[in-house]
């Protein structure tokens, strides 16, 4: 896997928060104005902005005005890599798991 | 999914540090004390310590001590949620992305 910290501290900080999460759960469904995204959560549209760069700076929305809208979508990739990471945890993880339950199933096999 | 936004806060803010991502890819691979996980680390026993404490606090990692020795190993199942998360989120943008994709392959149809 490539070594990208920087970019791995950023997504898995952006994911570190319930109110940048609530803004990817509906990402996901589709692109959304910044009305939209505040819509659902108790925070004033400021607050919702930050978040927004937040995320923005992590790779994983990215936003568009026209006019007065600025409509905001999903930049999946960023999210594949930060999952990405995680398999390779839990494959080498399993792949450990297994080996030892060989090694407990055959104690008196030397070879 | 269950509603665990706290968990969640904890386990990605435990993600979003390289070291404590390097600590955690040492436990992958079998338990380690607390020497063997500074020993690739350019940083202080204490620091080390610290990164420990929020490893455990998000219940990715946990330690037993005998004698003078701290043994780290993995909670895999903290890392299985985190993951679960972002393969809910891929799975729901992947079917809107395969919905989108039959209403373009076909638009006379008004069924």
């Amino acid at each position: 896997m490539p070594n990208r910290p920087v970019e791995f501290d950023r997504v898995f900080h952006a994911l570190a928060d319930p109110s940048r999460r609530s803004m990817l759960e509906r990402l996901v469904r589709g692109p959304a104005s910044v009305s939209q995204l505040a819509e659902p959560l108790a925070m004033s549209l400021a607050a919702v902005v930050q978040h927004l760069g937040v995320l923005e700076d992590a790779g994983v929305v990215a936003s568009e005005k026209v006019g007065r809208v600025r409509t905001c979508r999903l930049e999946s990739a960023g999210l594949r890599r930060a999952e990405d990471w995680l398999v390779a945890q839990r494959t080498e993880w399993e792949g450990r798991l297994d080996r030892l339950g060989h090694v407990l199933a055959s104690p008196d096999d030397d070879g």
